[in-house]
């Protein structure tokens, strides 16, 4: 049955800036962190080694709308949600609470590819048991995130 | 009359993780520094104090698409140009090349704050020999990047 | 009584570099975060509102020693004691494990300083609550760590 | 002869934090780049495809002195010199100045490894003709910087 992945994370001292709010960057390593903690949810990894060889996730887009500043040690809840689930590659819906007010919004799409060592890396097809377990978190798309 | 900015940039060490290339949230920081550097060619700062007081210029979208993988001391070149100037933001594009290949693009938009010591910052609009600067690099959007 | 205090972190990503391990630099950003939840721990904060202001604690001095590369998804047990206590500073150990073994072993000393708004920090005595918290955390020097 | 290499470095703003200063962790990524900058003008890199194999220098010990804060869009000088130069290892000091003051001063150890794929790191005797042009940055001890 579909669901959303929840994770939590708080803004460490080194994100802020000086205007005193978390830097913008931050948001990006959130959604990347996001990401590796569905993905071993899953019993996998972003970098995993297969009966294919060593296959990674780099990005393909990466995008994050703000709504409010967040601040030294406040706490975010992550919602992540499954996309988009194509062939070879898979979009990611991030969603931001701090005290159940959404702060940030944001996707990342990543392409499934084999890494040969000292070579260009390669889009492949996405293994039939991560497909599996990624379209468990297909949400329907009008279902409103729930802080 | 309209230009683009350009700067350039190296991949450093730490900007690359283990499957070998330049971190995907590397070109957010890269990004940011570009929009600095223009700032500082228009006579201003990202963090300025002007006679309204201190005012800034937080993020309130940031994208990037990645077409090829950047390496360790691969030299990028950058090109920015202002794609919106709003009353109170502006959004930037930006064009990153290695070696006269496109790798990746992005989009920026700041918003003019004023930033009371303390207190919540606020929009304001930018002032008007900003806007005059800034329009400098509003480039005809159909103008393709030169690389 | 004295004690050490624990934490984890899990090596992500972004923290690791083109030679496939954590970059040296993010262990800097593991003894902060520890720091910060010691901090935490004693109900206070690096970044504290109290009766005289606003007080931070920069750093004087940060140093690691690295025995043993870790790579991405490795889990640290992380202790932290006190090593030295002064009037107006802390010094911190920190010792890094990853499966019972010693991977790298870091300092810190920070400096309790007033933070009045536009102007130069100015150190100060560490408020005595704090002083007793912090005391809790000196370990006999010649207690070996226990990993 | 034996001379100091020079390099510079522009704080930027994602490298400070809410206490308004450069955190302390970004002095490390400033060494960092500049002993990469040094390695270039000796016509190697961090990560050289070398007769041996693919080598890189982990670094097994890293420190930094912190004497003044130093804020976004202050520009550093930054002096470097060969403290010790062993047979497998190299032994860097870094001096930060901002407007003629020394604000830091931090040292940096680094091992020359095999980096065989897949397989752990194997420190190896510095290439002689590295010894030649690393021992040029051996300046006299009591030599002063000279900011």
């Amino acid at each position: 049955m579909a669901d959303v992945f929840r994770t939590t994370r708080r803004v460490e001292f080194r994100e802020t800036d000086a205007a005193g709010i978390a830097h913008f960057t931050s948001f990006f390593a959130y959604m990347e962190e996001a990401e590796h903690a569905l993905l071993r949810q899953l019993g996998t990894s972003v970098v995993a080694l297969t009966e294919q060889g060593k296959i990674s996730w780099p990005r393909v887009s990466a995008s994050c709308d703000y709504t409010s500043p967040v601040r030294f040690e406040d706490d975010l809840n992550i919602e992540v949600r499954v996309d988009h689930l194509g062939k070879k590659s898979v979009t990611y819906a991030f969603w931001f609470f701090h005290q159940r007010n959404e702060v940030a919004k944001g996707q990342l799409t990543s392409v499934c590819c084999h890494l040969p060592p000292e070579k260009a890396m390669q889009a492949i097809d996405i293994p039939p048991t991560l497909v599996a377990g990624l379209s468990s978190f297909q949400v329907h798309k009008d279902a409103p995130p729930t802080g």
